[in-house]
């Protein structure tokens, strides 16, 4: 009977183990939770303090008791602290302060990742916040009760844009400030211009290209200075500027690291060290685009990443497929959405890229509430093919799926024309003859024909 | 400089004469549009009947003028009556009784369909109607003007559906009758049955497995019997069985007919007659996953079909990628849609199907607003290849393209399997960490593995 053990008890730990239990009945599969949340959705903690989901137990993906009943073991509180590859055990701190080793024959590691804080003066002062476990949550919900009046979010991508909806439906005056020239940075500056636009409309004070350099405490407040004469008061600051792989127990086993220090996977999810797996946010990510390892911490990747993992480790042969880093968001009413590359991203892939924007109704006029969405299509310019995709539109114009239609022609290694063949559903209510993902491809390949690179007519 | 001329002025019709001109913008094109409306969408009627299209004019998916713009000729209220493929000439009856003769280098042939009417008592009373063209909606609209108290609709698939929710919408009565045992019998009856609920729960009588007889007049209004006892009195019977392929032109040419009496047409959109192409309802259509022809008259395969034949027409090389009737439709609060092969027709196409239903919330159901949407994935017991899928679920749930993942799974020829692979977005108003698509798509695999067919692990 193999012994699995699993470290990390979020959406790549509990995947994999889950997933060796299906493969293997008969495994005896332990997970080791470092806190007392397995399998939280951390994608939910904006919701949970904006007050949409009232309770945080609701963010759970699965509870404790279905995980249980799937016959994998959780240790909650038990945080892994060294790995000893060569006699395969963990030496473990458990609750009470003891210390246990564990054995294992195969081992997955799934430690995530932790959210950067940068280096300025008075990032650990009282009231300053990252948001990325249950206990930070837990602290920014203690601080939201005491009704503060504002909030600086630094960092404006899908963490900070979110925070910034959820604290203003909570009543808290936010000012978010991003050190790009643009909100999202993400997506391209077009479309983050409209997110930014879409945050003032609804009272989001946006300082753009600012750099915070300090925050200091002031008559019981916070004060955030940057650049460019950036001062705001604010009685929260939070620091939304992005992760990086949590490596330190897989270096511990002699681990190599690869891109951006994230743990190095091969395709089967098996870190250098034998019997060790690495899966989720503290791991490379194989990019199904440019075929090679990538660093994208998402939690679709993750649990991808930990069914493979899992899967491996109990026997069976499977592939990660791969990513697109293909993400959506929702800022008040609005969906951004991408997958793929980005132009830049594209011509340093060693494409020939070309991108070209579309502004298109997401249904036909004539039903109403129709809302318009601007696409982005990326393409290289050389062999047709599809390279990328970028949406941005209403919340309720179904941005997310139809990004999705992209990620599959991508995953498919379709061309950019190829998409204007798919058979695609059409309603009035719903979309057009041409779907909006079909209308802005032939745009272009349109385009493509004007530069004279392709013909217009591409034979299928 | 090649004379195109193009009988039709609907999808297939304005779509080849659009392409011609962009492929060949010194080409001559003339479109022959048998009324006054060109390009108007019949897929918009029931919602200029319902009231929330008010001005019949929005429905013109492009205006005349946007149409001439593009230096395509228009002849209004112009039916051409015969070809001789020898002189490559079309008799044209004219206004005014006049009949001209038009000669041509490449004839485009996009005359549609004409609605299927029953050989039934009655049905040439006044007050019974069929609804293809805008003068049959006008007739339609004239009649709701005189605050019809009920009506009867016959036929229980899209057009029946959605003119159930119109009429209702407008305050009408409306009885729906339906011969087989579901309604909308292009989805599995476990769906059509949801949509039946959702039918009574806003009021419309749904008489299913029950087949009409007779109309009969009386006492100023109308009333339709059937079998099993079935009788209602309506001031509005309106037949909804479905469409045949008005082959009556192609015919004086001696195109050969295939697929249930469509003209037979090769992947390039030619007839079996020199110089003569056809396109959209009156043709057949490439079926992608069948790899043969079939009958499947929709708007959107209308228009890639007459973009195809207007772009060879023109001297392109452009193949019909092929259609898997994707469809969807929106009736009151839901939507349901379908693409690919259900069950029944992958066992007679020669798969091995297998066919799953899952239930499952569109998103996290911690974020307010989830709703169940109702899946069914077919795919082949053999090979794993996906070959169809349904939904029915909330309109807002992303429904529509939600099956267009799938159809672009099916373009691509993915297993089942590959769709979990997808790379697909997510945030929790919006999805799952697995999309509902991939999660159907597991249980689907999931339940092959249990039968002992394949095994629950399938190498990617």
């Amino acid at each position: 009977m193999t012994r699995l053990l699993v470290v990390g008890g979020s959406d790549a730990g509990i995947a994999a183990a889950l997933r060796a239990r299906e493969v293997d009945p008969d495994g005896d599969v332990t997970v080791l939770v470092a806190d007392a949340y397995p399998n939280h959705s951390i994608c939910g903690l904006p919701f949970f303090l904006s007050g949409e989901t009232p309770d945080w137990r609701d963010l759970a993906h699965r509870t404790r008791a279905d995980i249980e009943e799937h016959g994998v073991r959780l240790l909650l509180d038990h945080r892994a602290e060294r790995i000893d590859p060569d006699r395969r055990q963990v030496e473990v701190s458990a609750p009470g302060g003891r210390t246990v080793t564990l054995g294992y024959d195969q081992l997955v590691v799934g430690t995530g990742a932790v959210p950067v804080r940068p280096p300025l003066p008075g990032i650990d002062l009282p009231g300053v916040h990252v948001l990325h476990t249950m206990d930070d949550s837990f602290a920014v919900a203690a601080l939201l009760a005491r009704r503060p009046r504002s909030a600086v979010i630094i960092g404006a991508g899908y963490i900070g844009t979110e925070m910034a909806d959820a604290l203003t439906h909570r009543g808290v005056d936010v000012t978010l400030v991003e050190q790009l020239p643009a909100v999202l940075p993400t997506v391209d500056p077009e479309l983050g211009a409209e997110v930014a636009a879409e945050l003032t409309r609804h009272g989001v004070e946006v300082a753009a290209a600012t750099t915070v350099e300090r925050i200091e405490a002031e008559a019981g407040r916070l004060r955030v200075e940057g650049s460019g004469g950036f001062t705001a008061a604010a009685d929260l600051v939070l620091v939304a500027v992005g992760v990086r792989p949590d490596t330190a127990l897989a270096r511990t086993a002699g681990a190599e690291l690869g891109v951006r220090g994230a743990v190095r996977v091969d395709r089967a999810m098996r870190t250098s060290v034998d019997g060790v797996y690495a899966a989720g946010d503290c791991a490379e990510t194989w990019h199904r685009l440019l075929e090679q390892p990538a660093y994208l911490p998402l939690g679709t990747t993750a649990h991808k990443q930990g069914r493979a993992a899992g899967e491996n480790a109990a026997g069976g042969a499977r592939t990660f497929a791969g990513s697109l880093g293909t993400q959506v968001v929702k800022v008040f009413d609005l969906a951004a959405a991408r997958t793929g590359l980005r132009d830049h991203e594209a011509r340093a892939a060693g494409f020939d890229p070309l991108t070209t924007g579309t502004t298109v109704d997401d249904h036909k006029a004539y039903y109403p509430g129709a809302t318009r969405l601007r696409i982005r299509v990326t393409g290289d310019r050389r062999s047709g093919r599809l390279l990328g995709a970028q949406i941005l539109g209403a919340a309720s114009a179904q941005v997310a799926k139809r990004i999705d239609v992209y990620a599959a022609a991508l995953a498919a290694g379709l061309s950019v024309d190829d998409v204007t063949d798919l058979d695609l559903s059409y309603t009035p209510p719903f979309s057009a003859p041409w779907d909006p993902v079909q209308a802005a491809a032939t745009d272009w390949t349109r385009s493509l024909g004007e530069r004279g690179v392709l013909p217009a007519t591409v034979p299928a």
